[in-house]
């Protein structure tokens, strides 16, 4: 039944007939958790053999002991390995610890107070710094920001990326706006990868918003494919030297959801010119990364073919839990006017759209059958969902029987939530 | 021969045979470094053993997946070894990465830019924002200083620590002072151990001083004694509760020195109030720290015990090291009014004062004939030694033969430097 054509007799006979079966989920006592976009224990133990470090691969053919102080850049290997994965010369890249996050809020941190290109670009010079959040985005992005007292402007994200049109008017109005979060591929939570088009018009933002804009371009998922020839992701760099953009784009990546989630590597990419001046803050506050976990890695993943089979492997674990994701949204909701969601090729998330102003209801009802949903608003700056109705689902760290239970707990809420409304 | 007693033609004479000696070392085209404050190889592979992590080790009793995100304050376990280190119970401790710089950077950046105690404390808040240096002291403390504009004030260090006479009229006149660096045993570079009195004196100083005030104790050699029976050094932290200074007071330690430079893990010691606050600041930028790394360390060392023991071998190592040192300083330079240094029981340095104004001109002797020594100056703030006297010497890393070598090189520059400035 459609929720548009149900008569109010229809919806109240339906609410009766929901009430009853979320009542016997709430006798089941579950405690099931889809909040947590972590991996699952079995992709975990696909890497389980890096672990083993052997002796004489502890000092590189250079003489360089990775167990010693020292290079502030990462190992060259790695590095490269870094510009495999992010579509840069091993130049362009800098290898740190096991978390991205990190390089990001440092990265964030240098622009803010220290200046990019020096002492005269830092943003902190001027009265009011602003940011892009495309949204529905990852909160980690937005918290960052807020850490600086960046304020932050919602811009909507479409099936091909950002709505462009929107970001180019806001850029071209407001000079106080220094920059824009992306999740390029399999982007944080809708899953979409940004078309052609849309990278070409981030490469030429630099153009219209100055030297001191910079796009954090988070490439997470950069080699989750779940499905066969997935589409690819344009080489955003080759557009901006194009462009002579370069300087006004900061990549990131790390192997946090190929390896290890909590002792992978990381990668941070940006024009030699960037890279120069970044290096400064490093410098202050390391000696150098933990250059023996990079070798582990580098004996382990080899390079990017390595790095794509052994996300075949990955890909194979997380197939059937998307799959089952989909199929009880698709029993439970397709044709019936309760929500929208994506049905990503890849990524670790599934981006729910109830109807205006349920997503809080949802995730309440949901929560007190035992099925624990991201926050409502988390995927906003400030934690903020003008529309209250996005939910980010994560379906990588439970098993499939319990993605199935909570699953079919989440649609009766969603029933629920929606019928009630138009009663 | 003493430099005070010789006459002039005396010196000149002595000036003619040392320029011989010293061609002679230029001839031999050597090629030795006394910079690098870093373990030697057969330091590091006392640890080699480590680097292997049983499958069956990586998810703790309790559940925890230390392979997974999560655990911002890092194991309970590696808290609990922390503590031991630090003389702290494990409430008091986060563990974290390699490196204890990142940790003191980040607390120094916590309290300037956010505020140890919340915003309200922010010494960024403050015009003027001052720090003591203990000189002279770890080039690294004064760089992060430097890096948010904190100015510093040189205060000597004597035998026994800090001169507490000078610290206390400072900060008593001066509340823009903030805070105070301190190697509290084996000093970086004098190698001395801060006596029970001075560490008592310390502890008290946020009675005068203030509640934003910081104690940066940096116990980088706690554990790294070369002789029997060590001189022991007072539990700080134990002073501060009698003295209700513990929110005074930041601790920081690591097993840089201990197991792997580039890869070992790190400790940071507060009041749970300090660690409460502290903890706002690593959750925006990390969702934790490596725990794979800390579960490798605490297998291989265990407990402090096995912390003591392991250090016993590195004693062995390093002993023959600094006697070598010794020996030629002894040699070349005792009775000769050329100078004074440390003989310190432990650490990573040995301290050579010249007299005044040489340092600069020794350092460059050494260099030209072949023994690169740690730049004049590097020891005190803004690298800038008022007396220009004194110069770091880092046995550990080069091998007996070729300490042997480049301090015979060493004494002879000081001597000629020392003739000639008399002539």
């Amino acid at each position: 039944m459609n929720l548009d054509n149900a008569s109010q007799q229809e919806l109240q006979s339906w609410e009766k007939k929901l009430v009853v079966k979320y009542q016997q989920f709430k006798d089941a006592d579950l405690k099931l958790d889809l909040t947590r976009g972590k991996p699952g224990n079995a992709q975990l133990d696909l890497a389980d053999a890096m672990e083993d470090l052997p002796i004489n691969k502890m000092i590189l053919e250079d003489g360089t002991d990775l167990r010693n102080y020292g290079g502030l850049d990462g190992i060259p290997a790695a590095r490269k390995l870094g510009g495999e994965m992010l579509g840069l010369p091993e130049a362009e890249v800098i290898c740190g610890d096991h978390s991205s996050l990190s390089l990001m809020y440092l990265y964030m941190l240098h622009a803010y107070y220290h200046g990019s290109q020096g002492a005269d670009t830092a943003w902190a010079k001027e009265s009011d710094v602003k940011f892009l959040a495309i949204v529905p985005g990852y909160d980690r992005h937005f918290t960052i920001c807020e850490e600086f007292g960046i304020k932050l402007i919602n811009v909507d994200i479409k099936d091909d990326g950002p709505d462009m049109d929107r970001v180019e008017e806001l850029v071209s109005k407001d000079p106080q706006i220094k920059g824009m979060w992306c999740v390029p591929k399999y982007s944080n939570p809708t899953g979409c990868v940004y078309s052609d088009k849309v990278v070409k018009r981030i490469a030429e933002l630099g153009k219209i918003a100055g030297s001191n804009f910079r796009v954090m371009w988070d490439n997470a998922y950069g080699v989750h494919d779940l499905r066969e020839n997935p589409q690819q992701l344009a080489n955003v760099m080759d557009y901006c030297r194009k462009y002579e953009t370069e300087d006004n784009l900061i990549l990131t990546a790390s192997t946090s959801k190929i390896t290890v989630a909590g002792g992978g590597i990381s990668f941070l990419g940006a024009s030699v010119e960037n890279l120069e001046h970044f290096r400064k803050r490093l410098a202050v506050m390391s000696i150098g990364p933990n250059k023996l976990n990079q070798q582990r890695h580098l004996i382990f993943l080899k390079n990017i073919e390595g790095v794509r089979s052994h996300m075949q492997k990955h890909a194979e674990l997380l197939r059937p839990k998307f799959n089952m994701v989909q199929k009880h949204l698709e029993i439970g909701l397709a044709g019936k006017a309760m929500g929208n969601w994506c049905n990503p090729e890849g990524g670790y998330f599934v981006s729910f759209n109830s109807n205006p102003g349920l997503a809080k209801e949802i995730i309440r009802l949901s929560g007190d059958a035992g099925v624990k949903l991201t926050p409502a608003g988390a995927t906003f700056p400030y934690s903020l969902d003008p529309e209250d109705e996005n939910i980010r689902l994560a379906p990588t760290f439970p098993s499939v029987e319990d993605l199935d239970q909570a699953m079919q707990v989440f649609v009766t809420c969603v029933q629920l939530a929606s019928v009630r409304q138009r009663m």
